[in-house]
């Protein structure tokens, strides 16, 4: 017997919608280099991102059907976290399913198995991420849970984080920590723009980031040691916080 | 001493462009779920797809003379079906030959090893599918087989057999099936299109699936029982056989 | 105590314009069949493509210290080569230092490991090839070599080698043999065209290549041995050097 | 600045070596098909097993710091489990570490990177499971934390949990389900020998399982109907909850 | 519905037990580089080897129901080929239903997934080989094919085919051509014996396999060119079909 | 034409035996972190390990011609280091060819494609590494470079460099500093015996290694500052160029 949580918290939707403006890189440093999910899950059309509350299905392998009941009490704006085993040679969710999805409001469908209908799915506008391509189909056999937390891609999720998906990958957020993720993000993009500007201003990597001291700290030397003294002359002050918003 | 087959029993060209309209994940579920080549062969452009009549090749990897035997002997709308061992880490597959294909009227070119020049064979038009991209040459040294049955992406491929292939994969329809898988698929594809109606109209997974009574007899149990049974009273009847369409 | 080379000796910047004109296949082939880097190693946008000199770096995994210390140091025109121990799960490289790079007027970033940020990046027009996409962080904690030669891909490449990239995959060339390997690129492209023209003159890939001789020595029968002897008695004459330029 | 946790909470001792006694693969089942690691961790030698109380850490790729310390404030009894990326190209434990460990009386090191003094350790008699075997050597440079809860082969670990591993892989059970899990394990041993015991007197697997009237149920029918239908009459009656025994 | 196969034709028992005498290596080369299955299914114990008719079995990823039904149906000296979708992160089998193997005097088992209890299945001498070894469980759910003809790691396997499996990888022969396997093999071991004889005896590798004339034609030169022909002046004679059984 | 170099520089056959006494790992350490070949490469029998010259070839994936001529040509006390491809889908190297190098005192066969006959080498006693195990044949076809430098396992080996492998990889050594390797190898050994037997007299890993200092520097704190301020008081002082010594 298996008993379905189809009740969950969710973040309030204005903070999710904040959090949903960054990246979701920029959102994984933010929050102190947490929740990024594992990099072989990607998107089948890189042009979309979402972000939503993650309603967690687990699947067995090749087998479709907790899926198809998680689509049922799914709520808009829920993001599907299906995870089926990493099971790359079937395609567990395609056009059909989509538009079941998108007819709901549903606004993501990730998982770390593989998916099929790319094309159909691309123009439906519905952002999936999977682990893989695959045509192979899939039985309606195997029970599994609903809404328990789960490990997926390597992370721990929640029924109820918030999870942002990009071209780049996903990562999840803790339910209670949304807004201040987005107050993170925003301070941090804010960072990396001035240090843009600077960097088109002519300011260099050692300089922007205050690495002539860590550097000599480290015992680097060059062949071009005066030219490092006269850099560190005129090295521009930038606080230390900022240190880690270069990438 | 190698023998080469150059004449091989091909399907009725009409039934194979019936067959080319559906998609390859279509096909692969309507004839019962086979034929389905590894995930792991892809189209250098997802844009494109084909079909056509296998011509199968076997090259040693790292070796190119057998394909290029096999684009002499090639008839118009046949597929190139070129084994060289899973060898990723050598092209063996270019413009020059893309333009040989492409002037005699060959349909497509799928390998289980390297190919190079996606530019210019995207820009080209002929469809081609490869296990890698790789800019490493080849040699013309080794003698193989042409036109004998042989596995391909974990599937047996006979000289003859009609494959599909779009940007989800691959499917392979024997050659005295084609117009059998052909009127299945439309069938399937009729029946998606009416799930797909319903959804937007308003139903539900586990109602148009006729889950209900699949669920209570495997034990499962929500939090949202009571709605569970609203939802078997007014489940709309949907006949067994579609169950499967639902992906 | 780790010790920096700033100054290496690089190309003729007219012999390196003259290279970049060729695709990283035709050169790898043009100077026979060497220099090729893994394909595991793929540009994040595959309209990119970049030549310039070889400004190598060697980073621990998950840091990017030396990256920042050779962006500071790098000129006009030379491409990034970032060694990081093919680290997959870190994005080494994101938008901030992409400006960063563009700003300087560096030709291009290569890394084995991952980059982020890649619809930034590709905005920027910045040509990047990665081993991998992830938005994991990274540190700035450890000293590595700049502008040693280092094994990349499976190849030595030298400071200032030359290297060209394209949707297809990543040349070394040695700094001594950019010229060279530019002349000979050259003669293969004309040599490819020529035999592209005459495949759309119903030239066959047997006669073109002179293969009839090569496969009777072989020993390859077919069924069909009569027209491979009327192949045969109008072949046209290609040089024997020619052979190698068919892919 | 890192934080470092040295004291944690551990299960009663001679509920853990009650636990002990059990195969990681028996507890796994026993406790819900919970807890198993990922099968690319494995032991340099599969003669050996271990079972203690999980120490945790976090190393960065390449970077061995962290398990230095590790090994400082670890208890005896206890096991390390590192992680550090699942790099696998760094052997970040030897036989030096390996004799600090014994002297101190750990129980067990295990991580997801690489290892290496493979044979050395082996006679040291010390239980070291590892994603890999690598000569390469590591920095310290990178602080990490230390008895935090942490995703470790797909799974979550706390400290304190209790880890068993052995030839088949490794399986984690949380700190106060030890005792439970040990019961349970018994009692799936015990089934398991009647089983064994059954089969050598000739039961065989439908009837000993109970599958008659399951297949019946799925629609599976046989060549040699009438046989099945006699096996079904003379069924020894198996109780429900033995059929999960099965492996 | 699915319909089970439990009938099927065998090879001749002594045709077998003759065949067996033989390595997969040495059949594989005697019978045309035929029928080798894929190199990542490895023995648990390299000391064991089997020989016997495959009896196929097709269970869905991470189940074991027809598994079971498999052992109900086989005879004794049948070998189990389990394809099971090459998943490896379960195991299938283990002691118990090794035990039913044992008792049943089943010859082998073999699957592209998973299994457990390797030091137990060791200690009953049940030669196991596998996909992986996984201590994760597995469900009874699903049906599948019994006796149907299947590709199992890349090769094409008929029920009754005969496989032979040790150390180095697992062979297959039609049913219909054990003898003459045998009668090549047995030829083959032959030549290689008095290979390595003549080996001890002092003669060369280009000698004994006639490789002067080769190598002349390829066009190898070397920097000692003149003891090449002294070797050659020398050169004992060996037929030419003796040239492939060197490895 | 391909041109085979025969003759090559070697180390002193003293210097090489005294380098031979250390592990792979404690070379690769000793002599700067260098030199250590991808651990992909394993030994069939890790009780085997070796010490020679290498004598390097590259052969076509699937081809073993260049194999046969190398050891033709090879000396007692050559390694002989194969390059084909990585390709893992072949044996190119069994019992026969085992017994002509042994026969003509080869120390040792290693390479990054697959090796077949392990039971039959493993009791022939001649050290064997491989990058898989498979019973496919090759051909003997393709002519290729021997006695060239080449990038094997991602490190560069020219003829005549020293190679040790033992059960946890390989390592090369240039020739010229065979001598140098050996005494700081022996060097890191002796400091490895004292701190294995510091810490079986009490010492601990934070003060064997003198990180007290360094952990206060980075900003670790724990909940026992009190302990390690009384470690730190009466820490043992070791030089600081012992610290790389402890793995």
């Amino acid at each position: 017997m298996v008993h379905v949580t189809t009740r969950i918290a969710r973040a309030d939707a204005d903070d999710i919608a904040q959090l949903g403006q960054y990246t979701a890189a920029t959102i994984h440093e933010a929050q102190g280099r947490r929740g990024a999910i594992h990099s072989s899950i990607k998107p089948i059309d890189p042009e979309t991102s979402f972000v939503g509350s993650a309603f967690t299905v687990v699947c067995a392998p090749r087998d479709n059907l907790m899926l198809q009941i998680a689509i049922h009490f799914a709520q808009p704006g829920d993001v599907l976290i299906v995870s089926a085993g990493e099971y790359s040679e079937a395609g567990m969710f395609g056009d059909v399913l989509g538009n079941a999805c998108k007819a709901k409001g549903i606004a993501a469908m990730v998982t770390d198995a593989g998916v099929r209908d790319t094309r159909e799915l691309r123009e439906l506008g519905l952002p999936v991420f999977s682990g893989s391509v695959s045509i192979k189909g899939t039985v309606k056999e195997t029970l599994g849970a609903i809404n328990q937390p789960l490990v997926f891609g390597g992370e721990l999720i929640h029924p109820g984080d918030v999870v942002k998906g990009d071209a780049d990958g996903i990562v999840v957020v803790r339910r209670e920590e949304v807004r201040e993720a987005a107050e993170l993000s925003a301070r941090r993009d804010a960072t990396e723009a001035g240090l843009i500007e600077k960097y088109w201003a002519g300011g260099t990597t050692i300089e922007l980031c205050n690495l002539t001291e860590v550097l000599k700290a480290k015992g680097l030397t060059t062949d071009l040691d005066d030219e490092i003294e006269a850099v560190e002359a005129e090295a521009v002050s930038v606080v230390a916080a900022d240190l880690d918003a270069v990438r």
